[in-house]
């Protein structure tokens, strides 16, 4: 008897099997589809999740739909060096969502976004809620940092360790300051609207958008660029730690091994091994400071 | 000077650049955006234009902007292999779309369709009217030819030459009666509304979505399956007529041997270098049986 969810396990590459009714008791129903994610796996680990940034993105809207018990939810990761894969899927890269019963395969993110879709306005699941204040203030964040990426990591080269943001010429200067601007707003519109997430109190596909772009900056930042988001800004770390707080993201998110060496792999840096060799962490805690100011806030994202 | 429009070449990468405004002479418009489209090269020769199926959908839509005058048109075509490539582009894969003035690189397909759109909805451009009824009728075709592809293309993996459909077992019939069943219908849609395009004379988001699968469902299908668009289709031909005098789809169309090769590389077969020993081939024409039939029904596709 299927499961309403299935996802892979780190380190066994298939396991937990949840149901999507949330009373503990299986409820059979034939009409619910059943939707297959197949999301890149790392490059430690093949059983292990990757840190691709589209992967997340639409795990964490499948899973709001698992959630609410209106698909059942399995998802694969997979090698996409594999022979096998590649004949499997034509050539088409994760993510991809498969639907068996109507014989479909999706490989294109608009696609996938517009079954997706679909299924969340068939039954009323408000997942796309248009807020056009909201998509001004997060478009281009993500962009933006990878161009401070490149540009800093291509400065720090041959240094040891990232340098200081504040020794770094202008130009990579500029790209952190486009960043810190933009985690302002954000910062300003959570302050002003005070909900739990970005639109209201229900997460929307802007969340699973914004939440794992931020984990990916604060892990990536930390390891390899000297960058953090800054303590200042409450409101967007209050965010952060709702991000950890909810199933969705938690159980979307790749350890920082695997995030880390994600990055490491597309900017072809020397590869030390050293993620290879841990163990794998996830760090969804917030730096005590931050949380001592949300505390006094008394702001904090409740569980 | 920059000109407005600028596309690579068969053969040296590089060249013809177009004015956008029809007119023979160039009017400098500060205003007008430069779009750079980064499209996969061929496996055969990385200045030809490789088979992506989405570079070619959104290569039309940019040349649907550029020819009426909204925008500037770059396309480059990258060996994906390269390592200048991986770690210029941070592990993306083609389609980018890159808008220099904006520092702005659009990985994901949804943000380069939605750059468009926004695009076309600010110059009043109507290449996203909606339509339901094409919409219905055009969805999973090629999803449902990649099914029939893989499975047929297993079914004759040890034979010479492609068997015939005829010949094949049911669950391949299944495949092949469900495409014919949808082109049927985009058939009849076309005789009903009777329309150079899709949705009217104007060429739509439907049609750069529709033409190029329809040419290499064409092109794949002779070569790899033993299969044609079926000659009794005289509307759906004309519409192919019709893609075969539509310059943003001649400009965007890779040859008959780049098509090929793309699908033989996705479906692992073996290769006789045949398609990289040819001289590259454009077939641009459409069987003189159906040709007669078109003229007889007085219906065929201006130029």
């Amino acid at each position: 008897m299927a499961d309403d969810y299935q996802l892979p396990l780190n380190g066994n590459g298939n396991g937990a099997a949840l149901n999507g009714n949330n009373n503990g008791h299986h409820t059979e129903s034939p009409m619910k589809p059943l939707l297959e994610l197949y999301v890149k796996a790392s490059g430690i680990d093949a059983r292990r999740i990757g840190a691709d940034i589209f992967c997340q993105e639409f795990w964490m809207e499948l899973y709001a739909l698992y959630e609410i018990g209106v698909a059942r939810v399995e998802v694969k990761t997979v090698n996409v060096n594999s022979e096998a894969f590649k004949r499997n899927f034509l050539g088409a890269q994760p993510p991809i969502l498969i639907e068996e019963d109507k014989q479909a395969t999706y490989t294109d993110n608009r696609e996938i976004e517009g079954r997706i879709f679909h299924l969340a306005k068939q039954y009323g699941v408000p997942l796309f809620e248009k807020d056009q204040l909201v998509e001004k203030c997060i478009e281009g964040l993500y962009r933006n940092f990878k161009l401070f990426l490149r540009a800093k990591t291509e400065f720090d080269k041959d240094k040891k360790e990232p340098s200081l943001i504040e020794a770094a010429p202008p130009q990579i200067k500029t790209h952190y300051n486009r960043i810190v601007e933009q985690l302002n707003g954000i910062d300003q519109l959570l302050a002003d609207r005070r909900t739990r997430y970005l639109v209201s109190d229900n997460m929307t596909e802007y969340d699973c958008e914004l939440m794992p772009r931020l984990h990916h900056m604060r892990i990536v930042g930390q390891r390899l660029l000297g960058f953090d988001l800054p303590h200042k800004f409450t409101y967007l770390w209050n965010y952060v730690l709702t991000a950890y707080r909810t199933a969705a993201f938690i159980e979307s998110c790749p350890a920082d091994q695997d995030i880390i060496l994600h990055y490491k792999e597309q900017l072809n840096l020397f590869y030390h091994q050293r993620e290879s060799l841990q163990t794998p962490t996830k760090t969804h805690t917030i730096p005590s400071r931050v949380l001592d100011d949300i505390t006094r806030l008394g702001i904090a994202a409740s569980n």
